[in-house]
């Protein structure tokens, strides 16, 4: 249908050069002269500039470039009305202070491989799209994937309509600022019924692919996962008049909190975690009136996960009893365990053309939104550090290419057969 | 030396009817619709309001108001050259979120004081002065009593320019915005040479006074207090990938040393408390590559502070060699143990006419600091809840107009003798 070969302009670049220039140019976007990593919240000036880039991308490979109405960009090679799209991608935004691949490598790996298929002299039979979900991260509004759950009608655009940022800045006026229309956001089914199969390609987030020593794996399934509000509600007081046993000092059933939350996920072999704290009135000489925590736990299924969470609130109710603090408990997102089609999966793995890993992940992904819409694989790269959310988060050049290699020869497998 | 019916001008009102009506017109400034409490940071708005109400209040009556060079301001009857001064006075900022009494209470009963000397007729012998001092509570840069510590010599200019708030501006910023010289800031002796005796009156921030059933005590001494500043350094790294095991995380030793904080004051009789928290980068999803925690600890003796500090330094750094988190501590600030001159304090104890309650406190206060250079009282007000720092401190209108009594009583002991 589309020949990669005639849509693009001027010389072709193997892939590896191209991901190195797009690499180098990306890299000093969104972090600041001093700032410990990246931050580029989605609507902000540096979201802008990433998008900025894309565009540009896209619009130098000659590819048709679009904004879906919840804001997420894409670049089509060949008709996507025509149906049964290729569509890679991943997503640009990062968490606060964060590091240079989670996200970026997706999407730069993507342009990468389709000018490593173009060099290659590949003929494409199906359309290809590269796509660049907005606001993944949920550092800005606090919910995760946000792009791709509006698509997929997983967020209903009221819903979104009231996320605020710490500032008290709506979702819509935040989007409006970055010149984007907050009244278009709503479930986009029609897209998504068109792609056939989308690939997406991430750093992995541990270490197994580091311990097995392979550069290159694919996802069997994402852990069920969901953050939880425990709010932690005191009495303010004066820290140096207060007697010990006249106080109600939320901090303290906070600080037990955090510890139960460890021990609970280690006994069960989940993950639990507090990251996230806000205190009212934070004042140094100052008992606190409110200590707010937020949880984030994850397992291998939803029984399990629903069981340190509820091990986790029980101890926090107790220890509020002796503090005479209370503990409101508030579920604020969840995501279901999900298992990537396994058929489009082995394609994949049997793509790769040797035997890789298949890994389950503890992080939630655009793909696995996607998945409950769209056949949906992933493909991850060593990360020798296994550190992510930080930019001690690393993958080695030769791993970034062999990746770039794996995404084209899925490809090609797939939109080429 | 100067007469008050001379100085003040208009008819005489009563000492409680000027309280009323001073306590009436303070009490909406710093206080914002929706705030849980009041926020009358030093060199803020609202403190720039609550400072033009001091200057209204003096020039109303023919004061003599000045500024002095670390922005304290006061009201002269007389003329302070003359020496031998009684200054009273207190402090019109609040903490994060907090009441109407801690500070002002002190402030809107040295003029209602002199109102009611004034229609009793009172001559006074010696100059007297109102002060409200800068800065206080420390809310802002997180050093207490900077006007009063500055004016005594006991805070460094150079140290003072190095303070800054929550967002990075520096005391000389803060200052040069609201209007004042940061240049001239410094020791300000002569100034206090000349006070012959201070008195400061505050509400109780306990509830002595309501278990001895009394509306007015008198202060002994001041517990010796101070910050700490504990960081916690680990690794920042995805909630949701990273192996328990893997991680290092600083929330944990963290909340460990908030309830080996409260196990070892209590142990000890002393308070401690981890009031302030900060959390980097803060993210829902990413355990924290640092936490800051402030600890505030007091005890009636400096042995007993120094010996729970060590001990909770110790167990955060025990727990921080488990957990793969460095713990480093800094000394933020300390005040030794003031007791308050035995010759005034049973002076002004005599001058109240009946026997009163004289109390230890754990909180700082101006007249703590200035007590090592200046002969200084305190007197306290019944706060029936013990609540203090919050909204829910309380003095009822009669304790309060007890307060102005007992105060003009003590002003014309000292100064009509």
């Amino acid at each position: 249908m589309s020949d990669v070969r005639a849509a693009q302009r001027g010389p072709a670049p193997r892939g590896a050069d191209s991901f190195l220039r797009m690499w180098r140019e990306l890299l000093p976007v969104g972090r600041e002269a001093g700032a410990a990593g990246y931050r580029r919240y989605a609507w902000s000036e540096a979201d802008a500039a990433c998008r900025a880039w894309f565009q540009g991308e896209a619009e130098a490979r000659g590819f048709t470039y679009e904004v879906d109405r919840n804001g997420n960009q894409w670049a089509w090679l060949g008709n996507p009305a025509d149906g049964d799209v290729v569509v890679t991608g991943s997503h640009l935004d990062s968490v606060p202070d964060g590091g240079a691949f989670d996200g970026p490598l997706g999407v730069v790996s993507a342009f990468a491989a389709l000018d490593e298929l173009r060099a290659r002299g590949s003929a494409l039979r199906r359309p290809v799209g590269i796509v660049n979900f907005g606001d993944e991260e949920g550092a800005r509004f606090g919910l995760a994937c946000v792009g791709s759950r509006l698509a997929a009608g997983q967020l209903t655009p009221e819903a979104a309509r009231e996320l605020r940022d710490a500032d008290g800045v709506s979702l819509p006026k935040a989007m409006e600022r970055a010149g984007y229309d907050p009244d278009a956001i709503g479930p986009d089914l029609e897209r998504l019924s068109r792609i056939g199969a989308f690939v997406e390609l991430h750093i992995e987030q541990g270490r197994a692919l580091d311990l097995s020593g392979d550069p290159v794996g694919v996802a069997s399934a994402i852990w069920p996962h969901g953050r939880w509000r425990f709010d932690f509600h005191g009495e303010a007081n004066h820290a140096g008049t207060t007697r010990l046993e006249d106080r109600h000092d939320p901090m303290l059933t906070f600080a037990n909190a955090v510890l139960a939350a460890r021990k609970k996920a280690r006994l069960a072999g989940a993950l639990a975690t507090f990251g996230k704290v806000a205190v009212e009135p934070n004042g140094v000489n100052a008992i606190p009136s409110l200590v707010r925590g937020w949880l984030d736990s994850r397992a291998a299924d939803e029984e399990t996960l629903a069981a340190v969470v509820e091990e986790i609130e029980c101890a926090a109710t107790e220890r509020g009893h002796r503090d005479g603090v209370g503990v409101t408990v508030t579920r604020e997102s969840f995501t279901p365990v999900v298992e990537f089609e396994h058929a489009l999966r082995d394609h994949v793995a049997k793509l790769l053309g040797r035997p890789v890993p298949v890994l389950p992940t503890g992080a939630g992904h655009d793909a696995g939104i996607l998945s409950a819409s769209v056949p949906t694989a992933m493909l991850f790269v060593r990360n020798p550090t296994g550190v992510s959310h930080s930019p001690a988060e690393v993958a080695a050049e030769d791993d970034c290419l062999a990746g770039v290699t794996a995404l084209a020869d899925v490809l090609e497998g797939l939109a080429c057969p």
